[in-house]
Parts: structure tokens; C-alpha cells; sequence
């Protein structure tokens, strides 16, 4: 096994500024202006026109002389003849005169002569051949007079030609990105078409025999994985601005590996490549940049993502980020998505930070840079607590649980427990939960959280929810069966839960109970001491080695299987299903779901419990009035 | 002229429930996981597996029983003997035994019978067969060993199945609006098609027969403008997670306008119309929500936005916005996008507030609540400025000059000079300029914002610009021509301009100065006084009335349009081009650009005037750099 190492890893500023020397900039796209929004201008656009390009009435009213209103009012109206009409999109086939008034609508030109209009309120109208109108006939303005009750000045409720916008005037700067509110100007101008920057182009290539497409069948036995990095890296290049295309995966074959490469080479800005830290297609990745290309950058100081690469490809920019999950998306965040805006023309984002401090103390102590994924819970105070959110390196979903990331400085040894920290979201508009819970995972749970807003719930079972409960963490645990001690807390409510053996569709091995399991021949599949069904089987076992006069861990040595526990609440159901057990331990609520047979051992109380000083966060209150909704005469 | 009154203003807040008594909402989409981002989750979606889906390999190295290990260290290795190896995306072909270790990579399944794994970091293969490999045969590992330099406990190295996710635990909650996070964990559980909220479709009317849509050519004489609601109302809606329908303009034609209500509403959740205001289009759309519908609101209590019609037509909701882009535009932020947002599931976007002090007083006293719209300044200290934008009603372009939007209660009189208010920006994501500068407009100066980093520039001529900056507001004056008096400014820089009379190319009408416009029989066309080249022509009037010895007003009353002046820059040359002008105020420059001859009468100095408060702002910096290049040696 002959491995490249990584010697003289380069800084993080290193890292940025050898992405930035690569061009990833497109060209400019000309698109219609109802697809402009969020758009980056590349040029200036000027007016080519006065906006209005006319004299325009303000109001509905007259037009006139403001000469001839020169001490009207209430009391002593100016009479003024009515010589004619102007409406919105009709050429004036009139002017006015002294002593003399026209019909005017709201936005329609000024007649010659006019240089002021009053608004229909202020006038009377005094009909000479009312006769006439009555009978249905078009009304004729001839004859008729107007009374004007007030006097105006020249100008008075005339919007003039160019006082909105004037030729000439810069309408908008390159390096503009398009609002709602440009598309107005831009439309007022009567421009139909934009110059913007292209976004650009990034090829997303994954490497892995392992990796198989979201939707289709997964082989766990072979160690086959949904592919993770394709579709999060393209969600991110496309919130970074840039147009994400795809490649068929390219498996661990070299020739097929390379000639992926070239493809999205040849097509994009920027290559992506993920998982490309493996042995194999490191090779690859070194040749075809030596052969058509330049390595700029193996290795950077920075944790996750010490083994990124940047180079060029052909004349594409590239850039490998590691294969695991949380990795990529930290090496994509924090280098590459910067590149794909500044590209792109768009503006750092707003940088949402949040203050916090540090719920526990973290230990750390390398020489890396650390990007620390955090989810933030307030505390009773509305205070900011900030704890990290890590499943181990190889997890893919951690970040579904952060909120943000805190940066720790090489060479720090410790974060400790209340010290401040700033968090930079990982969005502007990410909202921290409502509510936080730690603890047993439960199908009632799940639909009680599906009413509250936006709450957050990590089931690491009822003792990791006691212990984080314990520690100040969250705002409630949720427990089940019996638990060794207890913490301050108060019950905000709860549920009972039946329990037992979860077994094949009609019970084909005839299991009863927990003693047919010590005396028979059955594959068994337990869960972790974590969780809470694992505390009442204990409870049972100890019942049965009582009963039989022995001792308990003769009767857990008969159960094959016993010792090793699962994390997931349906997972050894799902392993019976699977016939790769004959019995687990579960839920009855989960075998009629899944349709297999149910051998009830019990009941379980599931305690709802909250920490005292979070009574009065809106999230619990809620969780409350749900419980109360479950449970009403508690 | 019938015109239907508002007696009984509703409130802002009887609006906002009239609107979200309409329902606006949609189905449900089933979209696939590359177009799921920002979209909203409408069920909670468990998982239906664990991830992984086996105990998963961390990294490279040899997997073995941990015991084996016990008191390994570097001085003391652990040798055992290698049975085979396993690579990621196979399913193992051996089990290992006590003393026995398989060589396994990152991902890989770990064989049956091993519990931990060492990195390949600490160990060292000793081979037996070292001469098949060299040879390039596929190495066998068949009686190599492997020395382990250090002792690891069960579970080391190793992510158990489901540690990441377990199956039937709660993934994503209903309401989630997804990020690239998301789709990341929805990757990892195979789901490649997520059920999402319906965007709410909403179709946009607009109705006027003066309105042309932009691209098309524009009738000014006949009063013809361009139509600025369709595309800015149309992108707003995109911007509140709608989907817009934009119809065919409606005309005042009544059936047709009906016809196209009836459409939309046929067709969309909610329907906005824009200039409904005018009494034909109000007939219309009263008769169509009488006959098949209920109009539930008729008149707000805010300014701009009085005329709001809120009800239902047919099956849809239905809200009339007034015609004018800037009321239109208000009224839709205020109370249309919320509606849109929560049919959506969008959360309310953080509202971004920014405090500031009142530039300059503002008067107000109406029983209405105010929409203000506001532009942002940072004065010399880094406190915000806050000042109106307000061409005038019937303007349209005011808001691509705002950053946000001051409410101001009913009943307030004044908002002082220096009183603190509270501004809602336009978006979370608007940055206020980093220069704001007022004065003569000027080809020269819109090239040098074009280096700048989001400049904003009002060109509202020399006049204002001096006044402004003696009031304090902007940044900047720029100033063209002699001025009247002085102010406390310091000189950044500037630059000549030639500035004369724009003729018809190749000057037919042979004008050769100012002498030929008062002798001659020729149109003429003239700036407002606020601009710098109308200080310039007054003052070569003034000559020529002196070598003339005649009155000024003599000179002035001969040239045919010497009172009519526009506003911007390019207007006269406009005129000329257009045959509606023989001569116009302009520059050369303007000449050269647009094709016409030139009767040069002089230059003029443009001065770029600086508040001395505000020359530490990057933007004045910005500015005075550019200017040094286009002047070095000033």
C-alpha cells in the first residue's frame, strides 16, 4: 500500500489565494429581463430616454392656465371653458388657451398651451347640454364650463418629462445586483434584455465503487453508500451562484476516472472532484495534472480537509475535496464557494454571526486550523449556547444538525466550558431551534415535534439525554424505562409504550418470551445501553434470573446476540425483516408498522423531562401544550 | 366623471387579515433531490435504513480483534498474521480469527470477527513474498504479517451501522425549507424525491392603454409608457417564493379586461391586478367580484397605497394594487409578499433593521400610516443618516434609489432632524452605498463610479447638489459651472468640460453661436437652472447683452425656448435628434456620442466637492483615487 504524503501543509490563506489565482470567471449571458433577478450587471446601463418622455397629469382633473387660477377658491371659483379631453394614451388634439380648460385623466400628455392641472375634487363641472348626455349620447365637452375652486401654481400636479429618469442619466453601475426594484427601473427605460456576468460552470465529479445514486438499490453487504457529496456540492455551488452540472460517477477504474475528468474539464470553469483522496485516484488526479495541467497545492492545514488539492485541469480550474461527507462540505464552504461567488460577481454575504458560549468544555490540540460544526440553543437567560455537533469523520449527516461553524485557532488546547465564541452561520437566514431535546427516540415523539416550529431532536437515547440534561445542554430529555439516577428536572408529561420481541410475520420460530430465547436456538438483536428498551429488557432479564434462580449473566450468555446493541429504535425490526435475525428488541407500535409479528414483554413510561430554567422558551410551552393534547388529564 | 369614493379607510391591520383569509395555498410538488433546495418539506421524512449500513472501516489500515492488540506499542509491536483484504464497495471474503488481521480501506465492510481497526499509519507489513510483487503480479498477502505499533480498544476506527443515522429516526421535520445540508442527509437515506410544498401561482393584470411592454417601441407623444409593474411585481413574487404568470395586457377595454381577470383567476391562486385604480378598470372588476366572487376590502389607511382592493374572484384570492409603480410596489412588500411567503412556508426573512437619525426634517400629517422609502448614508462617525426618496407620485424609479422603508404612525406631524427611527431594509442582503454623491450629471463622472464599489449618485444638478451638502447629507457634490456662493467643502479633484450648442449633423441650419439663436428663427432647447451648463449659458448671455449693450432679458426673450429647460444632460440633444429642436444646451462630448454637430462656447470646470466630515470613508477614497488618474498632476 504505497500512499502519497502530505509534506509542508500549506495555511489556509495559502489555500484561498491559490484558489483565487485560478480563473474561474465566465463570460456574459444577455438574458430578458424577467429572468434578471439576482443577476450581476457586467456594464452600465444609462437611460436612453426621458422617463416620463412626456409632460404627464398627475391626477384626474384639468389642465389649464395656472395664470387663469390666480385667486380661486371655495368661495369665488375661476369659470374656465372646457375646450376639450386628453386620456392616458391618447395624442392631445387640443391646446389651451387663456380662460380655458381640458379634460385631463391621471398619466395622460399636458395640452400645449396648459402648464399646470387641478385635480377633479377642487372643480365643478357646469354642463350646458345635459339633455343630450342623459339620452345616452356621447357627452361633448363643447359648451360645457368648469368651475375651479382652488388656484395652483405653473408645474402644480405635472410630473414633467425626465423628472423620474433623464436621458443620459446612469441608471445602473456594473457589478449591480439585480432587485425587484432595479427590474422597475430597467422596465421604466423600456429595456427588454441585460448584460450579465455567466455564472459560472462547475463539473461535480465523484470517485467510489461504493457510491451508489440517491433512489437507487444499495447493497450494505458489499459496503455500497448513497453518494452524498454529488447533489450537497451541487446545492452549495448553485447557493454560491454558480451552475452546477454532474458527472456520472466514475467508479475507482483510472482510464474511466480520467477520461470523466477531461469531460468536465473541457465543459467547465471549475472541477470538482470528491472522494478523490483515495490511493488510486490521488494517482490518477497527480497525472493527469502533470500531463495536462499544474499543481498548485496538496494538503492544507486545516481540520477537516487536510488532504484538498488545487491545480488546474486542461483550462479548467480544479479542485479535490476530500471524500467524506462533512469534510467536502467544510473545504467547499470555507474555500471554494468564496471562489464560485467572487466569480460569480455576487457580494461576501452578509455574515451572519451569532455570540455564544462554549456549553462544555472541547478539547482539541493539533496544529490544524479546526472548523468546528456547532448547533446554538438558548439558555434560560436567551443566552447563546454553542456546542460542537460531530458524529465521527465519516458521518454524513452532522450538518443537518449545525447551525454554524466556530474557526479554532492551531495550537489551541482547549475550548472551555462558557467561553465566547463566535459562530458565522451558515446562512443569514439560518434560525437556531426553538426547542432542543436529547434522548429516546419514539414514533410519538417524532408526531408531537411535527407540530412545533422549528424544533431540533437528536435521539442518542434516554441515558446520553439525562447525561446532556444533566450537563445544561438541552431544553428537555426524553427518557424511558428505568434510569440509574436521577438530574433536576421538571416532567412536562409523557406516554406509556409497549415493549418486547420483535419477530418474523406469524411467529414461525414460536417465540413467547424471554425465556425461549435462552433456551432455544434464535439469532437475537438487542439495542445499545443507551437506550431505554435496553434498561426495561436488563430489568426483565434480572426478573427471569431471579425466577430461575441464577445468575444474570448466565442468562444474557444464552442469548446470541445479546451483547451487541443497536443504535436505532428500528433497526434490529429491520434486521428480522431482513432474516438476519429471528427476534429483536422493540417497540409493538413498530412491528405493526412494519408488519411483523410482536411478542409484548411490557409497558414503558416515556418521561418528557425539562430543564427548569428553560420553562418559559416558546418551543417548551409548546412541547407542553402538545403533551396536554396526548395526555389531557394528567 | 363618476368616481367611486372610499368612505371607511380599513386599518394596515384589518388589510393584512383580509388577505390571510384568502387562501392562497397550493398543493403538493413531488420534486427530485437536485431541485429540492429552498424548497419547503410538507411531511416529516423518517429514516428508512441505517446509515451506514454496516460497520464501516474509518481509514486505511489492517482490521483485527482489539485484544490482539492489548499492550502493543512502538517498542513492542503486535504481529498477526494477514488472512486477506477488503476494499470499499466488497463484500469480505474472510473472517478473521484471533492473531489474525485483513488489510481494509476507508469504507470498507470490516470482515466478520474483527471489532476494531489500525490505521495503516501504525503498523508495518513485513512480506514474505516480496520477489512476486516486484515481479508485477498482484500481490498476495498470504503469510505476510503485519506488526501493529499500538493497541486500540473495541470499536476504534470503526463507524458502526446506523451511528451516523439509525433507522426510523426522525430526518427532516415537516416545514423545513431545505439547504444543501439537507440534501446532504436526504442523499445519505437514498431519497431522491421529496414531497414539497406548491409554489402559490400568482398572475399579474396590468391595465392602462398607455402601457407598452419594455422592448417595445414607445409613443410618447400619445402619452405611451412603459409597463413597470409586470416584471417588478413578477420578480417580487419570485422573491416570496411564488411563481408568477404574467397576462397580456388588458388595455380599458372592459371585456377584454374581464376576460383577462376571469383567465388568471381560472387559472392562479391569487391574481394582482395593477392600475386598477381608474374608475373604468374599478367598474369592471366591482362587476366580475360582484358576480362571481366577494370583495372583502375596499381602501387602506396607508400612503402610498389607499386604493387597495382585497377579494375573491371565482376560486382565487384577488388584491388590486394601484397603478403607480412606487404605490404598487409598497402596497405588494407590505401586505401582498407575506401572504405569498406563508402560502410558501417560507419563514418571514429576517427582518433587517438598521437605526438611524433623520438627515433633514420631514412633514407629514396625514390620518394615514406612511410607506416612507429611504436611502441609507453613513455619516463622518459611522452613525447612519437616513433620508426620503421621493420623486413624486407617479414616479417609478424611486425605489431602485432606496434601501428601505421608514413607517411612520398616523398622526405624526414631523419627524425631526436627528430623530432616531427604525428603517426595514428592502432585504437582508442590501448594503447601503459606500458613497453618496448629488450634483451635475456627467459622461466623465459615470465612468468614474464605474470603478467604484456601489457608489450612488443623484443627479440632480449642481444647484441641489451644493445645497444638499450644505444640509449634510451626501458624501459628495459634484458641481459644474460657476455657483452662486460657497460651502464648506474640500475640493477632491475635477475635471473641463466643453460645452455648447448641439445642432443637426453637419449643421444645416448654420448656427455658429449664441448671437445666431437670438438673431435667427430657430428652436431652441435649454436646461433647468439647477444644472451647471444653464449657470455657464447665463453667463455668455450676460456677455453677449454687454458687448450688445442691451438688457439680458432682451437677449433671453429672443431665443426660442430659452425657459424651457430640461432636466438632464442629454434631453436637448434628444430634441434635436428628434427634429423637435434646432439647437440644444449640451456638451461635446454628447455631440460626438450621439452624431450631432457642435457649436462649442467654452469649458467649464466640474469640481468634486467633499463633506471634510466624511474624507475617512473608503468610498471618498475610492473617489479621490480615481480622479487623481484621470488628473495626475493636479
Amino acid at each position: 500500500m504505497e500512499r502519497k504524503e502530505f509534506r509542508d501543509l500549506a495555511s489556509p490563506a495559502e489555500a484561498r489565494d491559490a484558489i483565487r489565482s485560478l480563473s474561474l470567471e465566465g463570460g456574459i449571458d444577455r438574458v430578458p429581463l424577467a429572468e434578471a433577478r439576482g443577476r450581476v450587471l457586467v456594464a452600465r446601463l444609462d437611460a436612453e430616454l426621458d422617463v416620463p418622455g412626456f409632460d404627464r397629469a398627475s391626477l384626474d382633473g384639468y389642465a389649464l392656465r395656472a395664470r387663469d387660477t390666480f385667486g380661486a377658491d371655495e368661495a369665488d371659483p375661476a369659470d374656465l371653458e372646457l375646450v376639450g379631453e386628453v386620456h392616458a394614451g391618447e395624442e392631445p388634439d387640443v391646446a389651451v388657451g387663456e380662460g380655458e380648460a381640458v379634460e385631463i385623466s391621471t398619466g395622460a400628455v399636458m395640452p400645449a398651451g396648459a402648464d399646470a392641472m387641478v385635480p377633479v375634487e377642487r372643480t365643478t363641472r357646469v354642463e350646458q347640454r345635459s339633455t343630450e348626455q342623459a339620452s345616452g349620447e356621447t357627452a361633448s365637452t363643447a359648451g360645457d364650463t368648469v368651475q375651479i375652486r382652488t388656484s395652483v401654481a405653473p408645474g402644480d400636479n405635472v410630473m414633467f418629462a425626465g423628472a423620474d429618469v433623464a436621458a443620459g442619466e446612469r441608471a445602473l453601475g456594473p457589478g449591480t445586483r439585480i432587485t425587484p426594484r432595479d427590474i422597475g427601473l430597467l422596465s421604466a427605460l423600456g429595456i427588454d434584455e441585460v448584460p450579465v456576468r455567466s455564472k459560472p460552470t462547475v463539473g461535480i465529479v465523484s470517485t467510489g465503487d461504493e457510491l451508489v445514486r440517491p433512489g437507487e438499490d444499495v447493497a450494505s453487504e458489499r459496503g455500497e453508500i448513497y453518494d452524498v457529496n454529488s447533489y450537497t456540492i451541487a446545492a452549495g455551488v448553485e447557493d454560491a451562484g454558480g451552475e452546477d452540472v454532474l458527472y456520472p460517477h466514475a467508479g475507482d477504474e483510472q482510464d474511466e476516472m480520467e477520461r470523466v475528468l477531461r469531460e468536465a474539464a473541457a465543459d467547465c470553469d471549475l472541477v470538482l472532484s470528491s472522494g478523490s483522496t483515495s490511493a488510486s485516484a490521488v494517482d490518477v488526479i497527480y497525472r493527469v495534472i502533470e500531463e495536462q495541467g499544474e499543481l498548485l497545492l496538496h494538503g492544507v492545514g486545516v481540520k477537516p480537509g487536510k488532504p484538498m488539492l488545487v491545480g488546474r485541469l486542461e483550462d479548467s480550474a480544479y479542485v479535490g475535496l476530500p471524500g467524506y461527507p462533512v469534510s467536502a462540505m467544510m473545504v467547499f464552504r470555507t474555500f471554494v464557494a468564496p471562489a464560485i461567488r467572487e466569480a460569480a460577481g455576487l457580494p461576501e454575504p452578509e455574515t451572519a454571526t451569532v455570540e455564544g458560549r462554549m456549553a462544555g468544555q472541547e478539547r482539541y490540540g493539533e496544529g490544524r486550523l479546526r472548523l468546528m460544526p456547532v448547533g446554538l440553543v438558548a439558555d434560560g437567560d436567551g443566552e447563546t449556547l454553542v456546542y460542537p455537533v460531530d458524529k465521527g469523520s465519516g458521518a454524513t449527516t452532522s450538518l443537518a444538525e449545525a447551525d454554524g461553524v466556530v474557526e479554532v485557532a492551531p495550537g489551541t488546547d482547549y475550548l472551555e466550558a462558557g467561553e465566547s465564541v463566535t459562530v458565522s452561520l451558515f446562512s443569514p437566514d439560518v434560525r437556531p431551534p426553538t426547542l432542543l431535546g436529547v434522548g429516546e427516540d419514539d414514533p410519538t415523539l417524532s408526531r408531537l415535534l411535527d407540530g412545533l416550529d422549528n424544533p431540533r431532536y437528536l435521539s442518542a437515547g434516554s441515558r446520553p439525554g439525562l447525561r446532556r440534561l444533566r450537563e445544561g445542554l438541552p431544553d428537555v430529555a426524553v427518557v424511558a424505562g428505568p434510569t440509574d439516577r436521577d438530574v433536576d428536572a421538571e416532567e412536562l408529561g409523557g406516554w406509556e409504550r409497549e415493549w418486547g420481541l420483535l419477530v418474523k410475520p406469524g411467529n414461525p420460530d414460536r417465540i413467547e418470551g424471554l425465556g425461549d430465547l435462552v433456551d432455544g436456538d434464535h439469532r437475537f438483536v438487542n439495542r445499545t445501553t443507551d437506550s431505554g428498551l435496553r434498561s426495561s429488557l436488563g430489568a426483565a432479564v434480572a426478573d427471569l434470573a431471579a425466577d430461575r434462580g441464577v445468575e444474570r449473566r448466565e442468562i444474557v450468555d444464552s442469548i446470541s446476540g445479546f451483547d451487541l446493541g443497536l443504535r436505532a429504535h428500528e433497526s434490529p425490526a429491520r434486521k428480522v425483516l431482513a432474516d438476519e435475525a429471528d427476534a429483536g428488541l422493540g417497540l409493538g407500535e413498530t412491528a405493526d408498522r412494519l408488519e411483523l409479528g410482536f411478542v409484548s414483554l411490557g409497558t414503558q413510561r416515556v418521561r418528557v423531562l425539562a430543564n427548569p430554567d428553560r420553562r418559559s422558551k416558546p418551543g417548551v410551552a409548546q412541547l407542553e401544550d402538545a403533551l396536554e393534547s396526548i395526555e389531557p388529564d394528567r
